[in-house]
């Protein structure tokens, strides 16, 4: 019998089929028994026999890979692959999938809400008000906003198209390398990375995570920055340094910043003490349609494996070569 | 020389050229000592010998009017007319004029921030973040969110605009009479307020207040809402009632709630206490553009007022004849 370790969570939840899947196929299955984003050491010692994991952002690292004698494959529920030691997968036969396109469109929109939050400063004024403090702040409307978007892959171009059709007129990207993308090159100028920081009100950031884009936006990125900018990830967290973003909404140089991804999730850190930080617990992905597609596409990819049927996620090569020098994780 | 009484505020802040225009017209003016929304006996005190009102949405009752001999004239720096006593006005030849399009923009893209907001439950998160809490909330995106609008004028209109852009399918809409609106007219459903009751997951209000739309949304209207269901009002307090949705919500019967406006102004009320209310401060005109747009506007009316020019913000005389029986405020 075919056993498989699920460490994403939640799994299965309001009315997703992802579990019954499972079942019908016969496939017998754990569900991270700790409830929360695993820690490397935790999932030392939960590996075990497992044929295949359903996994989420945690860390698998080398030593689990040669740890789990067993395993076989590694289904991820979304779309990152910074958690995977893929080179160490690649030399022990494990096979990586991942459900590349399911999460965009949740976290597209998260960022946008995101958005809308901090340029009216929404986030602010609740805290206030729950503090019995009335402050009216003063924003800005999104036509009048310089929006910067750095990495136009599958979400950040829906951000971009979401933006300009709220009359967005100044959308600054950037990526690794341009990228000829007729649906929004004439809703956009690519420029270089300085130029995004010294004329966005608000940068946006949708970039994997690895060896360039690890602290790619620090103290001294940050202080580029126009007076009163923000900045909001939804892409991973490491991109932003969090140490210095702290720092700088703490010298009031920047107006605010939405956090939705940590280096280390759960997220316990200085941000939580800034007002002016809007900080969400990685739901980027976490709509009720997204989440559940993410799920089922992960499920279907392990039980194609395990019926020897050809696979329909597995992570490009072109993943493993971007990702050669990156031992961060 | 004219002496105007600016009650509204913030006012002239940040760049916007309203302080100036008065200046150079040789106006003489008094900016509200209190900084926030007066209450009526206050303005009762202040009111005094002035010419013109610059106001606010603070309450110019009928002894207000009476007591302000010198009285000719309140310039609104925005739309709701609930705060000033119309017929009492008429009675004394006090012309009131408002700007009446100048915040729709601002208030229908705050509509929107803290629609987001809700359906992704990003306040929550935010709420317990700062608590150092890490729960994830599961959304729902635009696309499969029903929406219920009451109020279709120029605020309500531009809310749907948006949503349909952003990918909504359902959106129910309701106001005191059905109007042909041929640009939205195939994007919508007007339906009796019962149905939007029934169907929606999110309710937006963008109806002014009068007799017909005070206590609209009680405990009643709530519990026919569905379960998990959320409303935002942009609108003016009292048409939500607050005691009402600060039960609904202890009960747990509603989802959330995003509430702008409120009876009394500033707020300091017991949905305060509740984790699952959005609170803002009046912040829907509150867009650097709108603000100053609104701002000029009603100070330019004032100019054109004492050089005996005519006036462009007149009240219409329906907005008299709607609020004739309307003596709540």
């Amino acid at each position: 019998l075919s056993k498989v370790l699920i460490t994403t969570v939640p799994f299965g939840s309001e009315g997703c089929q992802s579990i019954s899947l499972l079942q019908n196929a016969g496939i017998d299955f754990v569900i991270n028994p700790i409830g929360r984003k695993l820690l490397e050491s935790e999932l030392f010692e939960l590996i075990g026999d497992y044929d295949a994991i359903i996994a989420g952002t945690e860390q698998i690292s080398a030593r689990i890979i040669e740890k789990s004698k067993k395993l076989k494959f590694i289904s991820r529920v979304g779309v990152g692959l910074d958690g995977v030691d893929l080179s160490s997968a690649h030399r022990h036969n494990v096979l990586v999938s991942y459900t590349a396109e399911a999460p965009a469109p949740a976290v597209a929109e998260l960022a946008v809400g995101l958005i809308f939050s901090l340029v009216r400063k929404i986030n602010q004024s609740n805290i206030y008000m729950h503090r019995n403090e009335w402050k009216r702040f003063t924003g800005k409307r999104i036509e009048h906003t310089n929006f910067g978007v750095i990495g136009i892959g599958r979400i950040g171009e829906r951000v971009v198209k979401i933006l300009s059709s709220l009359g967005a007129k100044n959308i600054f990207v950037n990526d690794s390398e341009r990228r000829i993308i007729p649906e929004i090159d004439n809703l956009v100028r690519w420029v270089e990375k300085d130029e995004i920081f010294k004329h966005s009100d608000l940068i946006s950031i949708h970039t994997p995570l690895n060896e360039t884009t690890y602290n790619m936006i620090s103290y001294s990125e940050m202080k580029k920055m126009k007076e009163g900018a923000m900045i909001v990830n939804t892409a991973r967290g490491g991109i932003v340094n969090e140490i210095d973003l702290h720092r700088i909404l703490l010298e009031g140089h920047l107006g605010g910043a939405a956090i939705d991804v940590f280096e280390r999730e759960p997220y316990q850190g200085l941000l939580s003490k800034m007002d002016t930080c809007l900080l969400t617990s990685h739901m980027g992905s976490m709509s009720l349609d997204c989440r559940c597609k993410m799920e089922v596409e992960a499920t279907e990819e392990v039980i194609r494996f395990f019926n020897g049927k050809s696979l329909k996620g597995l992570v490009p090569e072109y993943e493993y070569l971007q990702r050669s020098d990156f031992s961060k994780y």
